[in-house]
């Protein structure tokens, strides 16, 4: 074994089983349970903007044709579909726009793998809106927690956790509407972790928006077939040949069940100003600071970009071709920031990333790395034709932890998604989901987000 | 990265797409041919043996509950399901008695994730049972190939491959009988590449199985997906953060398309004479043979078992407690195989695992690991209450390559799991399924297989 867990506690499937398993709505502080809100109404509002990008629509046509029509609701869509690919299809939707929340410890974007589980699993049972968030913060606090006890090694190795991380979460959202009982419960983790999977090597491409689908559709098939009494090993995460051995360097297990029920992964969940990879949201800051001291792209000679390691690594697309590829050019996102004032889903679209004058601007912007540089921090300097020089430094990124988005500003963002594809009615729905625990049962959710 | 990809050839996916989307039967010698006729009979017999196994009856009354019943056929059984179901249930019964074919340099199983796929799919676009076989054969040189380029770091690192491997066998598979080019291909084999998982922790447990299962079905929806236009990275295997960087150590990338459509790996590939992992079949030889020399287990003192250390890492269950667990019990193996006097499906049930008998003779069996012993040997050494010694060296197990399975004993073996199911059915089964290739559809395949 080349990966070795370190020592932690013996029981930890069985641990967070038994908390996910037994947790009550009466359990969850107030804090968690707004916390849970926001992850839930930010990852609706996706769905509903993005249920017709090209990538879902292959989707949904082709599970189609493989007879995988059934009675489980799309957001925002009139199709149904079986219950795991109403969850692959939401679960897309929700992240391929590269909006929806970050778990910034860790990377992970627990909502989109593991709200849509929740919610095709809520739609087979009649659950409450209550019993469906609370299915939400047991599987995010599951999926944050195993992300923490595994590490940073497990992202620099190359693994996208929303993909391996959010299997265990969507099984655990599942099958805590399925009502598994502990045992049950770890043998549903069991059959995620041995799916967990998705590489870093897919960013840019459709295929990255199913890492969250697939771990939705796998995360409920695990917990149907646990309910029914299939069977996995009793140490899937800590064992010899677990989760944690074969995909960590260093995992530092007992990480997983610090504080487990105390303290909540679930209120470290952010949520996206920018629709890209947040590791360049301080640039987009800087760039839209920027754009309030000089008068235009015309007066750019140069951009300096200094920027933490990761940035580069994940973000360092120089001239990206299309829409999807430009979510990864952190060139990009200072052009469309200046330019544009924002970066939202228009300013990745495959017009702005072969447009002219982004292109011109991007071509501008030269990017170091600097190792101290910390998380949500970055500094620009620009260098006018006329001589002079500008610097923006960015301590902390609008979304970070230290600059939250407000729950206004979680509205007008639902609003700026929401509204050009329902209109008026997008009112209601963002009352229906904000009071989702208020609710007795979801369909009018899903009725009120067609379009 | 811990993982860094070996420099290997650069275009890998691509080269390996080119390569089955444009093979044809044709170039296919009769060699390999043969091999993929006995690969393909030995998992048919398999899945009509296992197809009410109870990990099976789970499986199917839970899809059947998500509504995924469709019109792709089960082997064996009178339900249909929809493609990517009936393809994971068939690739869990033909693995779920650990009796199916083994790519020994990599321990792939490459037949049960990959023959379900094509199956699923050549039913689906009612394809010949040439272009059948050609498909597995395709399918079955990707996945044993990338798993030479892995090596066997990629194992021990902790990962079953008949999983991660499995899902590129069984996408390309697919992919051949949708007749996808080869730019398609290559995305197939990249929506593959990102789902490809499973753990050894899972073994002596149902959800070893569910590996090949779930390979064969994300196989066939990969395929059908990049059909459809859905896309994914360029360099999903050797790109710098893709499959070869996260799973293996040391990966060498060159392995994968040396001597590619002139040597052929599915001539490598072996057949059990046993129902467990293969690693302790040169003990249950042992077994059988010292079985003749010796009256009876109650002239038994001792045995000692010398092995190479990877017997004991999977074989190493000392009190297997059910059947499935004793399938990696090296202790159990010895003990069957000398009071049976053979190793199949009914040694390794619940009632063989607790059976008396078995437990006092394997509670004298003493086994230690010798790093030089060759890889189909061991050595065993019985001592007898009458203070006499007797020891037996195994070169080369039964089903190795250098002694394989002939095709009679295949026939034999075939007969054994299949005439209990089917009777005098059985041999028309084995009819069609071994001249697969001069059939004009697989329609009468499963129709001679349910029982």
């Amino acid at each position: 074994m080349t990966g070795t867990a370190q020592p932690g506690p013996v029981r930890l499937t069985a641990e967070l089983a038994e908390f996910a398993s037994g947790l009550s709505w009466d359990q969850i502080p107030e804090s968690a349970r707004h916390a849970a809100r926001r992850t839930f109404v930010n990852v609706v509002g996706l769905a509903v903007d993005a249920c017709r990008h090209d990538a879902v629509e292959i989707a949904v046509a082709t599970l189609g044709d493989l007879g995988l029509r059934g009675r489980s609701s799309v957001l925002g869509r009139p199709d149904t579909l079986t219950a795991a690919w109403a969850a692959f299809v939401n679960g897309m939707a929700m992240h391929v726009e590269d909006f929806d929340d970050t778990h910034l410890r860790t990377v992970i974007h627990p909502g989109s793998p593991v709200v849509p589980a929740a919610l095709a699993v809520a739609e087979l049972t009649n659950a409450s809106g209550r019993d469906l968030l609370t299915a939400v913060t047991a599987g995010v606090e599951v999926a944050c927690r195993v992300g923490n006890a595994l590490g940073p090694g497990h992202f620099d190795r190359g693994w996208h956790l929303t993909g391996t991380m959010g299997h265990l979460g969507a099984a655990v959202a599942a099958g805590r509407l399925l009502g598994l009982d502990a045992n049950r419960m770890r043998h549903a983790v069991s059959l995620a972790a041995t799916q967990a999977a998705g590489t870093t090597e897919q960013l840019g491409t459709m295929s990255k928006s199913m890492h969250p689908g697939k771990a939705a559709a796998d995360g409920v098939e695990a917990a149907l077939l646990a309910a029914a009494g299939f069977t996995g090993p009793d140490a899937p995460l800590e064992g010899r040949r677990g989760l944690a051995a074969l995909l960590a360097p260093e995992p530092d297990l007992a990480e997983a069940t610090r504080g487990l029920g105390r303290a909540w992964e679930i209120e470290a969940n952010a949520f996206k100003p920018y629709s890209c990879g947040i590791v360049s949201h301080p640039v987009i800051d800087a760039a839209i600071e920027l754009r309030d001291i000089l008068s235009g792209p015309e007066v750019i000679e140069s951009v300096d970009v200094v920027v933490r390691p990761v940035v580069l690594q994940v973000m360092g697309v120089e001239e990206p071709e299309d829409g999807l590829r430009s979510k990864f050019s952190v060139y990009h996102c200072f052009a469309v920031g200046f330019l544009d004032g924002g970066a939202g889903p228009a300013q990745y679209s495959d017009a702005r990333a072969r447009d002219e004058s982004v292109i011109a601007l991007r071509r501008k912007v030269r990017a170091s790395t600097e190792p101290t540089m910390p998380k949500d921090a970055c500094e620009v300097t620009v260098r006018t034709t006329g001589g002079t020089t500008h610097r923006v430094s960015v301590a902390h990124a609008t979304g970070s932890v230290d600059r939250p988005m407000s729950d206004e500003r979680l509205r007008a963002k639902f609003d700026l998604l929401v509204r050009p594809r329902l209109g008026d009615r997008a009112a209601a729905l963002w009352h229906t989901a904000w009071h989702i625990d208020e609710c007795d049962g979801i369909a009018n959710l899903f009725g009120l987000s067609r379009w």
